[in-house]
């Protein structure tokens, strides 16, 4: 199979691509680099030094031959993204190449418009390429449980749920309700590939995935093939930020009461259920969508896993509670429907607790990295009043 | 009253105005004149000619003095946006500011592009400029009854709807399904003002309106007062699209079966809900929803409508089936509730078949200037496949 991964720098993009390389696919990635300018604009880096992409091309060359292709290039540029689907003739497109930080997208005015830009355009971009050059490609686009909020007061469903109003029964789309503008920017994309499939006969997964964590995946065999991994307050999501926290005797900082649920599932398992997603596509001209992740913690559990693990490796470890900085509910009902992986063949291979002993165990060697970057872990993004501007480096360009 | 007419030089902004400036309102107005340069593109002009704004503004500075105010310039701009807000501090920003076809939409992927910068982009503008210059001011934004689509199964509600599901209450937002890029950037919109109202407490009426039909409002005394008729397939609605069509003999054409069903309202009766929606804003931090027409027809009862009002007036009219160019249901449940404007004191004051024999006679006056640019009325914008590209020049910039 032909695997276009677009994003293939990130997080998920590397161990994506590493997954896909090792089940004999070709595999062709594009990347315009913008999390890593964007990460070092909010003042940090990756935990685990990554190599550039020349680097990490080269390696990957010896064992995978011509298996592995780059372009480096933006989505927003619509001659790019034509060209690239229009060589490369994918079977499926993973689509991972989006500003990925809620508080990215509430810094200020000019990162929702960045955050509206790039991830709306870029995939809009991506489906009229693909009607042109691969309409019978499987578009696997990453969303996030987040589209649907954490407010409802009902179960959620996998993207459609059926009810009876006023004696009539309907299938409705599960209503969105989003809580930073980078989540609203997912429920956009959402909807514009919806009708994309619906007026092209396109076909697409879009995905609600819930919070990854972890520092590698089984491929992950050497220091030089290592995925980025994010602990500052902007990039770092929860798990990631308190392991790297709980490294440097720093205290575990959960916003407000910590009784935020959300579903949470490890890097190797996200790579197992994209894999099973490529494997399996969806009806020819069908929207599917699949809920993504294991198990549901709220903040405060997860911070107690970090600090009993930590304990057990001599680490001394306190929870602090801090200001919300996010307009939010705080503790609210949550009950989340994940059945369609598992009738996939999904199984969960990580346990939480295992993971968090090897990511402690992994970023320990990393301990001076995540120091030299300690304000960043503390500096807090306002839902309401975005960040001190002194913070931000304006002069990096996040021009598109 | 300070009102902020975003648009002001389109169908709706400009008799907008003058009732605004009749009611003894302060009235700033901005525009970038993109609709006339759109309605050139496709190859068409106002059935009625209208003044430059140089001009128009000169006669209602004779009678208005400074009440009026106007300014050249576009939402995309933050920076005009800002400017403007922070200057005129309204009380009510009336936001009619945006790409308003859904055929323009369909064009190709420039036209897409363009429509969902150019509307979501305005829009995410004019919250931030409010949020910093006029907090307390009410954002009545235009959207329309397409945001819910025609495809649904059960009744339509004013944006949010009581629910049971597995149990359990909910009160939810109505599930949005719209028909084309353009419909889906109008979802964009309400779902980022919904959003905006949450984080910022802003306050705002988001306007699911029917469609518009009509020559003129009671203000509209002498053609120098006119407003703009459009009437190619692009920019021209069905109603108005009808009656153009009538006074050059020409059929009138109905999409495939036109069981399309909408709901429907005279321009002076859309002035009349603006109006009453701006003398009654909601709480403040409220975010509401309100449908607003009159009445429902299918497309095919509009044509005999307008055939019958046609024939008394010795028009020998043909309605013609053509091929639907649209992606959509042809017969469908139709049933949308139109309480809350009754309720701030909306009454009809137009009757159709009245409306259908001014029309007719206002536009048989520039019968000359419909035949002249009588392509426009035929050639149509496929869904699936866009517009010749010969049609639409594209030598008129249209970047923002």
């Amino acid at each position: 199979m032909k695997i276009l991964i677009l994003g293939m720098d990130g997080y998920i993009g590397w161990s994506l691509a590493l997954s896909q390389l090792n089940f004999g696919n070709q595999v062709c990635g594009i990347d315009n680099y913008s999390r890593r300018k964007c990460v070092e604009e909010v003042g940090s880096w990756s935990a685990m030094p990554i190599l550039p992409m020349s680097k990490r091309l080269e390696i990957l060359r010896k064992k995978y031959g011509d298996k592995i292709s780059f372009y480096e290039g933006n989505l927003v540029d619509s001659q790019f993204t034509n060209d690239i689907i229009k060589k490369f003739k994918p079977d499926a497109i993973v689509h991972l190449a989006e500003q990925p930080s809620a508080p990215y997208s509430m810094i200020d005015q000019q990162h929702c418009l960045y955050t509206q830009n790039n991830n709306v355009t870029g995939t809009l971009n991506v489906v009229y390429a693909m009607r042109k050059h691969a309409p019978k490609a499987h578009l696997v686009k990453l969303g996030t449980m987040g589209e649907y909020g954490y407010g409802n007061d009902i179960d959620i469903t996998e993207g459609f749920m059926e009810i009876e109003f006023r004696g009539k029964k309907a299938l409705i789309p599960y209503p969105k309700m989003a809580g930073s503008w980078y989540h609203w920017t997912k429920v956009h994309d959402s909807n514009n590939i919806m009708f994309a499939c619906k007026l092209w006969n396109l076909t697409s997964t879009d995905i609600m995935q819930g919070i990854v964590y972890g520092t590698r995946t089984d491929e992950i065999s050497h220091d030089a093939l290592h995925t980025r991994f994010d602990f500052d307050e902007v990039f770092g999501t929860v798990i990631n930020r308190f392991c790297a926290q709980a490294v440097i005797d720093h205290p575990l900082t959960v916003y407000g009461k910590g009784r935020q649920t959300r579903g949470f599932l490890a890097l190797e398992d996200s790579i197992q259920c994209l894999s099973i997603l490529i494997n399996n596509p969806p009806q020819v001209g069908e929207y599917r969508v699949v809920n993504q992740f294991d198990e549901q913690y709220n903040v405060r559990e997860l911070a107690e896993h970090v600090k009993n693990v930590g304990n057990k490796k001599g680490l001394d470890l306190e929870i602090e509670s801090i200001e919300n900085p996010r307009v939010e509910k705080e503790e609210h009902y949550y009950k989340a429907d994940h059945e369609k992986l598992k009738q996939l063949g999904f199984k969960a291979t990580r346990h939480i607790d295992d993971q968090i002993s090897m990511m402690l165990d992994d970023l320990v060697q990393y301990k001076d990295r995540i120091l030299a970057k300690k304000d960043a872990i503390v500096q807090v993004v306002k839902w309401n009043d975005g960040i001190k501007q002194s913070v931000v480096n304006p002069t990096i360009p996040r021009k598109n």
